[in-house]
């Protein structure tokens, strides 16, 4: 199987799309790698892009656009609503198929320590390339945000992974990171009470535990209760399996679900898992999937 | 567009490892196609493997398997659970991409015409290439076995489509033709007793008014009843819709389902229609898979 990498790089511009497209383009430089869904938000004023590909050619593709993204966005003179700590803010690796964890915690210390010394930019590792438990959520990562960092780098306890404790003049500082895939799921129930849909999301979610790794929020949508996820670890917790988890809850309600819709993208390996479970089928592999065989 | 055949012969020799990849290897001689996906059962003693490619080498890489399994396996010592006529038993070719039905057919007879000139083998055609409408259905040209066919083969309403009209003396018979992709799939029954899985195999098959495009029998495997199916047009009745059939008439006999098996390759299409139904994502589509972008 192909090795395949997914990288996510999260930039502090959403306004100027000369500048947006300058850092999208240098992505796309690599031409071994697919570079899309570029997206962005003027009053987050951050915008962002996803690169998939072999791990060295996601390697290369974002640092080019890290580059770009360095010359190009001054922190001095950055407004949005959204946190951030840099010009390049958040750049997170993600294993999508014949790459374990492992190697993208690996991917992302090469890229800390590269930026760290080309560019001149303290970067912090986060998630599961955390070195410090303090570090491993992002948001405590970007405490204070650019304008707190800065006072604060040079104290111990803020010190980066790589590069100076202090902040690049322009650029700020970087957060890089490994993390699994993140997988946008809704499901709409038959009703109009989005008050089931509220109820139904908090049986499920884990913070209130429910089902690992489920994040899940009640909306009503298009006038129907819908059961909005995150499903922030696939392997956990999968489509198939909060599934039947609403419908079972739903059931409380006398309600049942009308349809469900996978938002964007899935890895195929979240499809393989799931004819594994919904069919007892737990010998199947990806490698059984005639088009993987034909083009590997 | 490449065109693209696959092929999956099957082979009446499940137990000798030695013999099944002298058969494998043979296949493998011709560079130009992938030949993969091997696999054998003891208890059917049976072995198949998928050779995919351009249609001339698909052609002699199968030819080579073929004249190999025929100097191997001796039907006169043949013991399984699996109905079969041939050490070579079955030869489909199934159009991929670029190739049309048509073409497969023209193949088939082809490849039936060169084994019973050049080998001796008797040769039926079925399915898609079958002459005659009582041949079309692979369970009725296998009626009766090696050991009925043997003692029938004389007969006119027997009378095979290429070679003589007598049973080879060690390879017996074989089955050529063309057909849509096949799903090979098992459910392993929470039962020893292979009467429900012949019972349940019974009520899910379309020729005794179950689910359509299914094909299945009931065996014991490993000492677990086994409902063993081909699903022969899985836009028709997929995996997932067969598996909840087997449950729902299982669960009459007082027996749950232990696990399932997709034996050998499944085509993406395949699991992307099972994740829109078992979700109901009515809009799913293949593009959504990330790695359908990359290969795209």
């Amino acid at each position: 199987m192909n090795k395949l990498v997914e990288c996510v790089p999260n930039f502090s511009e959403g306004k100027d799309k000369g500048k947006i497209n300058q850092i999208f383009n240098a992505a796309k430089k690599v031409k071994s790698v697919k570079v899309f869904e570029l997206e962005w938000d003027k009053s987050h004023n951050r915008s962002l892009f996803t690169i998939v590909g072999a791990p060295e050619g996601v390697f290369k593709s974002v640092y080019e656009a890290i580059k770009v993204a360095t010359k190009l966005i001054d922190m001095e003179n950055h407004v949005g609503e959204h946190p951030r700590v840099g010009a390049t803010d958040v750049v997170p690796f993600v294993p999508i198929g014949g790459v374990s964890m492992k190697e993208c915690v690996a991917l992302a210390k090469k890229l800390g320590s590269k930026v760290g010394k080309e560019l001149k930019i303290p970067v912090y590792l986060y998630e599961t390339a955390a070195t410090r438990p303090d570090l491993v959520n992002l948001a405590k990562v970007r405490r204070g945000q650019y304008e707190g960092l800065k006072g604060e780098i040079s104290k111990p306890e803020r010190k980066p992974d790589f590069g100076p404790s202090k902040m690049h003049k322009s650029a700020g500082a970087m957060v890089i990171g490994a993390r699994k895939y993140l997988i946008a799921y809704n499901v709409n129930l038959d009703t109009k009470d989005v008050g089931v849909a509220k109820k139904v999301a908090s049986k499920i979610r884990e913070k209130d535990g429910g089902l690992p790794a489920v994040k899940a929020m009640g909306f009503k949508v298009d006038g129907c209760a819908q059961v909005s996820m995150n499903l922030v670890d696939y392997e956990k917790t999968n489509v198939d399996e909060v599934y039947r988890e609403i419908e079972k809850w739903a059931k409380r309600y006398k309600v049942g679900i009308k349809n469900s819709e996978i938002y964007g993208m899935i890895p195929l390996d979240a499809l393989v898992r799931m004819a594994k479970v919904t069919l007892k089928a737990e010998r199947f592999k990806g490698a059984q999937i005639l088009e993987n065989r034909i083009f590997e």
